[in-house]
């Protein structure tokens, strides 16, 4: 016999309760959050990069940049943007309370554009809330266009796709369509932008796409706070 | 003030003495296990496809293949050698349980080398020991050559690293030597393949590492039967 055991309580509500309350506080500051998640080697730190250079100092960004180990990619993003690097010590996903660290450690001054590159991982981030605005899931063209499917969380719970390394679909067995087609099968909502982080294709239109979803936010922010 | 309890025994203990058991019994039988560990995309699932295609009928050959969702992975491989998936329903690695099903779900016969294709995670698989004789940790060039120190463990606790879409290599930011002193510094004692699992490059060289790893534990345990 199975029997199940109301226990009346989500035992996750505390932790989806201070997501949203850092979402509101962030929203209240101007600061757009942005969770960034793919597998290793997807072109995360790629991208944030490229869109730093795309915008130059037309807006103001910080970096927030989890790994395992090292503070490789904090390095990296360093000549570009605020960036601080959070790192799990063997944890394969990022946590709020990390995150709040994170934005401590962060020189002061107003930042419109914070983003959070995650722990390369394409499983246990999809789990944890980090009170972001938007979920963007990295797939590259090198991983093959079959892995919305077999990771179906991380796109489910994304609000956009970005299909990196579309430079190198000539020599890679990758359909646009296929990847595409099958994310969105999974979050029919889903955003999609095809780019090349290294060479800079497409990164216009997903910059334009980041500032649209910003304004949205503020305005709905500019709204509650009116009535 | 802090305080260390001792409680007098390793509390992973069991799932390490099940591990070993499973070793040897595969052993005994002849067949060697290997487990494969990367990044999802990283090319797992055609590296065995190029290994079966390169042995042809001369090694009987199954795999185990490990996803969060889809059977994409098995019905891949199921013209080339039996192949059962296991569909870990969220988890993001395998267990020694799950690959006992999954062997007894193999059509009956000698398997010379059973391989399990992890799920496609470079951080979870790491810390669970599924009784393999050989771990190998696939890293593709499209990842970066920086990803050994971020995510150490995978590869500190493997016996080979196979650089996978050398095809690639002149087409992304990445020095094979640079991956290679990456990983060794992590694990000196790590053999390094290089290879295009699409193209074939590299593959004969792989296979014939397989070979004299299976024809080494046979003869130890040989010798040890002996005694």
């Amino acid at each position: 016999m199975t029997r199940v055991i109301t226990v009346g309580r989500d035992v996750s509500a505390p932790a989806r309760l201070k997501a949203d309350e850092f979402r509101r506080a962030m929203a209240e500051k101007g600061t757009f959050v942005v969770n960034l998640l793919s597998s290793p080697g997807a072109g995360k730190t790629t991208l944030l990069a490229a869109t730093a250079r795309h915008w130059g100092p037309r807006r103001k960004i910080a970096a927030l940049v989890g790994d395992i180990a090292t503070d490789r990619d904090a390095q990296r993003l360093a000549p570009l943007m605020p960036a601080v690097q959070l790192t799990t010590g063997g944890a394969c996903h990022l946590e709020l309370p990390l995150v709040e660290r994170g934005l401590d450690a962060l020189p002061p001054g107003d930042v419109q554009y914070l983003f959070i590159e995650n722990v390369g991982n394409l499983v246990c981030p999809s789990s944890h809330d980090l009170g972001e605005h938007l979920r963007v899931v990295v797939l590259s063209t090198t991983e093959g266009d079959d892995k919305p499917g077999k990771y179906p969380k991380a796109f489910r719970t994304s609000h956009a796709l970005v299909i990196n390394k579309v430079d190198l679909v000539a020599h890679v067995p990758f359909s646009l369509d296929a990847a595409s087609d099958d994310a969105r099968s999974i979050q029919p909502r889903l955003a999609v932008w095809p780019v090349s982080a290294l060479h800079g294709e497409g990164i216009a239109a997903w910059c334009d796409y980041l500032d649209l979803q910003r304004c949205k936010l503020l305005e709905k922010d500019v709204s509650i706070a009116r009535t």
